[in-house]
């Protein structure tokens, strides 16, 4: 049971775990990625106070070990899913699940508009975790839609469990697939189907499918946490970055524009500050008498 | 004129500073000091990300020179009134006066209460500039309520026309008076007077006097800029650092708790972007045909 779980390993993640840290909380950073995927390609950043000029990479890397020198606990993990219980709050990732009292998003920018048709077919043949949902699939055809490289594990995961897998990645790059994956070079337009997915539409071709694993840089947030309340796909916070949720906070590009490091920083020491407040007021609450 | 004058020289002045400066616009400073009076004294600083166990004076020094290598142009100003006209805003400072487009108030915390009697007397005996309106009290007595090490000039500046100069200080340290200013060893309880302002009464005893200059850190939000709405002290912003009043903007501790650095900076970049978004919508709007 940790005090708080932070969700993305991000400027605003980072920021929030730190302070957290700073003041004596037991803290677990799950973030998809061990550097901000943001930062990486950015070049040289000039609007970070105090580090003119400093590089993407470099910035993300003091960010990472000052977290780590305060203290922070940093897992890979990819969070799916967020239940509020009596006590807090149930996480499931895809490699374990965890329990805190609270919890922070900083998962992002918004992530692209969903495909037509996936919300609906969504648990009906659309899924987000091979190695959760990979064996409803076996000896069935499938694709893997993907943002990021890590999609392609993902693919070769379900090449050991289905007849055919195709993999239709949305990143550029070289695509490391294992024989028998096959590459879709195309876009994906809609998925189709009436109670169960039955196809893909991409510009290379229709695909008859009983599955298809979408791998994005982080879930909609409304899909993370349901009944989280987003405005134009923002999560809505307010200024202590408290969502409609207790004892769930958000920081960062997840919570609107700027999309600016400087921004996410602050907001990940406010949603901190706001979080030990909340954990602090819950165990006022809680002592017995 | 200005496109931009940001008000103080923390954190959250200088991030806004800069990061307007990077969207190429004409930004002034006015800062009353020259560094930050919060940051000087603090030790190791452990939660501003990406530099850790940084110290106050540091990253203060840091935080300048990042904005003075953007292009900022940093005047020492003290900022006294604010009014809003048709193409933007006055700016009356003890020095000079600008004009600005658009400003951002970074004031620092909330000042401490005012002296009872002291709004019901302002503009009555009671004064906030020497330079101003020393010579309304040629030959009278007055008495000089400081909180910085400033007051010692307004102090000798007063000396020079006035018949009597008291000085009260409300900090510590070495007072550095020229002969014939008097040392009240005192606190200040109120102000007193009918019409006018007729005596200070401390707890060093009761001093009748025609005038009483109060130097503090900065005014009251309020003060600077009439019709401006405060909550709790603080400045009501909204998720964009907008205040009650177009074109105005604020960021840092004056806006609220938590009054933390990282938080400051943040929302000095908020600001200044949503500065410069008003700033093209009023081009926009302004452009004939």
């Amino acid at each position: 049971m940790y005090d708080l779980l932070v969700i993305g390993g991000g400027p605003a993640g980072l920021s929030a775990a730190l302070n957290a840290r700073r003041r004596n909380k037991r803290v677990l950073l799950a973030a998809k990625e061990t550097i901000s995927s943001k930062l990486r390609p950015a070049g040289r950043i000039e609007n970070y106070p105090g580090l003119p000029g400093v590089s993407g990479p470099e910035l993300a890397e003091r960010f990472r070990e000052h977290a780590v020198a305060t203290g922070v606990e940093i897992r890979k993990e990819d969070v799916l899913n967020l239940q509020r219980g009596k006590d807090g709050f149930f996480v499931m990732g895809k490699n374990e699940s965890y329990e805190a009292a609270a919890v922070i998003l900083a998962t992002g920018s918004p992530q692209k508009a969903l495909l037509p048709g996936e919300t609906r077919l969504a648990g009906r043949g659309v899924s987000y975790c091979a190695t959760c949902d990979g064996m409803f699939f076996r000896d069935r055809d499938v694709m893997v839609i993907s943002q990021l490289p890590a999609g392609e594990e993902e693919a070769a995961f379900l090449a050991g469990i289905c007849r055919k897998v195709y993999y239709l990645p949305e990143y550029k790059g070289e695509y490391n697939l294992p024989p028998g994956v096959e590459l879709v070079s195309g876009k994906a337009l809609r998925l189709e189907g009436d109670e169960q997915l039955e196809r893909v539409v991409t510009t290379a071709g229709e695909y008859d499918l009983s599955g298809v694993f979408i791998e994005r840089a982080g879930l909609p947030p409304e899909q993370l946490c349901p009944g989280l309340v987003t405005v134009d796909e923002a999560i809505q916070v307010d200024r202590r970055m408290a969502t409609n949720i207790p004892g769930l906070f958000a920081a960062g590009d997840c919570t609107g524009r700027p999309w600016q490091i400087a921004k996410a920083v602050g907001e990940g020491q406010v949603a901190a500050l706001s979080a030990v407040q909340y954990l602090a007021e819950q165990e006022r609450a809680n002592k017995p008498g």
